[in-house]
């Protein structure tokens, strides 16, 4: 049995521009090998920062650029927060977020979302409690729901920020990759003086080449370079020069064609197939990104579905990794990209069997109607 | 006038081996580029692992790669050290170790060092007062000083540790820079049970590959790697693959050729030229590395030192920087290898004529005798 797997949200190999990477770094190490190779600014490449900064519609000493956006978001954290602060986040949101706010001590207020973003109404609410000193936000094509942040939300955050001053990071890996729909604008190009937006070339080029960037106000890229310096004293600028060569060759539109082709079938081939053998479980139906998302009720235990789908050839993350509480359901992220059609297909189809035998077990074992109780919603 | 820099310890980027660099990019991505390219293990690139286990003659489980080694060693103190813990270290040290420490808000104990490394006796009397959780040493051409710590020395540290069971980290990016005399084994090669070797490419190939390691016990490597992959997932493993390929082309042992022509006759132009200008203030006459040192008595404030200098074209890296307190003298590093021996010739009489100026001054200022009063030794 072919083992089909759902758990990390990973770009397919085959997307990765290898042919042109290869032939950037001939060119940037032409151009400028002696700062390529050598010790520079913490804040990152000065050519690949003005590459951003420019599509970003931003000065230079609005941009750093790290190894991902994760260890950004961290430097982020080491900056702003002490233990005991507050932070928001959707519920659920990405797992990795949720480690790196746990290891700064600060507590953590999740806020549920449904398909058009986070509950405006619930995070008024949990403002009356609390004032938090960062928001972090997942706008477009959410990790791990798929959904998009509808406008109206994202205006309302820009309203609640200014009014509570509080600081949003926006978390935007999978900004450029709209497969359908109408792009909505960011959180950063309404209100750039209180937004931190992150981003990475991860699922735009590739995670090898770990360069992620901050673009943000220039004295909070100010202190995260000073803590970005004492952790590495200067990022990799050999990847970045060749990362910068390749974007000024005007390979990003070329690769973000290529990725939209190669993804669209892969997500609609996902939907479709969740509406045929999990008719109803699909958190939203997203237009882009690397995930959709399932809800699959409260009679089935995280422990168990992860070991019947084992027995079929089947590997799942943790649903309740992305939650900072029990969200009371079972929750499964299901990533696409790495996938082709036919994988996809056969892994929902496996994952149907093993949802309708669990729901029966559970059926029988707890003598509940097969109705699920509370979900996140709002 | 030109400007000398004695500020910062680089390479010169003339030694950056960029063509072989090119060259094996194209091998590296023609051989792996799915795993280069892709998210993997956060202890890094199997591949190059695998070559720096040969290297130290150790298991692939003994080895962590990651953005260099100064984050290596954060990671070191995330994992190991809680506020409160102390942590001995040589006096003066490296500066950005200090301040890493500094941040874990760790008792820092600094231990003179001479010619031959660390105080053996002041460190037997610290051991009486304080157990250290770890001990941070540079054994080979030792940052600031350039000193070399002898084999009775290392043997004394060996015994040691494991008489009070404590961790040695052994700083080791200039151990390969010998340009003259006998190499010393390396702690780790005495006792790797309980040494946490840090090393790095570099010095070796280039500081923009960002590519620093690890060699340690397999629970050391175990419990580092936890942390990395909590800060980036996985490391840079575009820069990596290429450093893996580059290696397994056999370029490091001509590079290695290379480099110690290049900086040999560095360091032998800027010891004659301190023996000329500044006699007598040499610390130690080192047979490798990157620095040399000097004594430059207690007349001389540093923020003088440093406006005096700039007058006549020359920066001074903070001398004070490099001790956990205060020295009691003016203490000065020297970088010798980004600069060519006629730059470090006019250098150091610019240097010496600043340092006389300066000493007729507080002579005449403080009417003191022009002698030394306490200095680092042991």
């Amino acid at each position: 049995m072919r083992i089909i797997d759902f758990s990390r949200g990973v770009p397919d190999p085959r997307s990765f521009p290898s042919d042109s990477l290869r032939s950037m770094t001939a060119t940037a190490l032409a151009r400028d090998a002696a700062r390529m190779l050598q010790y520079g600014s913490p804040a990152g490449y000065p050519p690949l920062r003005e590459y951003i900064a420019s599509w970003f519609n931003c000065a230079i000493a609005n941009v750093l650029i790290g190894h991902g956006s994760l260890e950004i978001f961290k430097f982020i954290c080491d900056a702003y927060l002490e233990p005991g602060d507050v932070v928001f986040v959707e519920r659920p949101t990405y797992d990795r977020a949720i480690t790196t706010l746990r290891q700064h001590g600060v507590e953590i207020v999740g806020i549920d979302i449904d398909e058009h973003g986070i509950c405006v109404d619930v995070f008024e609410h949990e403002l009356h409690r609390h004032v938090p000193k960062l928001v972090y936000l997942i706008p477009d094509f959410h990790n791990p729901t798929g959904a998009c942040m509808s406008l109206d939300v994202r205006r309302a955050m820009v309203r609640l920020a200014r009014e509570h001053q509080f600081l949003i990071v926006e978390d935007g890996p999978y900004c450029c990759l709209r497969y359908t729909g109408i792009p909505i604008p960011s959180i950063r190009s309404m209100a750039p003086e209180l937004t931190l937006h992150l981003s990475s070339f991860t699922k735009l080029i590739s995670p090898g080449v770990r360069t992620g960037f901050l673009v943000a106000p220039d004295e909070v890229v100010k202190r995260v370079t000073s803590v970005a310096e004492r952790n590495y004293i200067a990022p990799c600028f050999f990847a970045q020069g060749v990362v910068a060569a390749w974007c000024a060759d005007g390979q990003l539109p070329l690769q973000l064609d290529r990725l939209r082709q190669l993804y669209r079938p892969r997500l609609d081939a996902c939907v479709q197939a969740i509406d045929d053998s999990l008719p109803g479980r699909l958190f939203t139906h997203p237009e882009g990104g690397f995930f959709v998302a399932l809800r699959l009720g409260n009679l089935i235990e995280e422990k168990s579905l992860q070991v019947a789908a084992r027995g079929v050839g089947l590997i799942l993350s943790s649903g309740s990794a992305f939650f900072d509480i029990d969200p009371g359901y079972q929750f499964l992220r299901v990533p696409f990209c790495a996938l082709p059609p036919g994988d996809i297909i056969e892994g929902i189809r496996r994952l149907g069997n093993v949802v309708d035998h669990l729901n029966e077990v559970g059926l029988r074992g707890k003598t509940l109607p097969l109705t699920d109780t509370k979900e996140a919603s709002c």
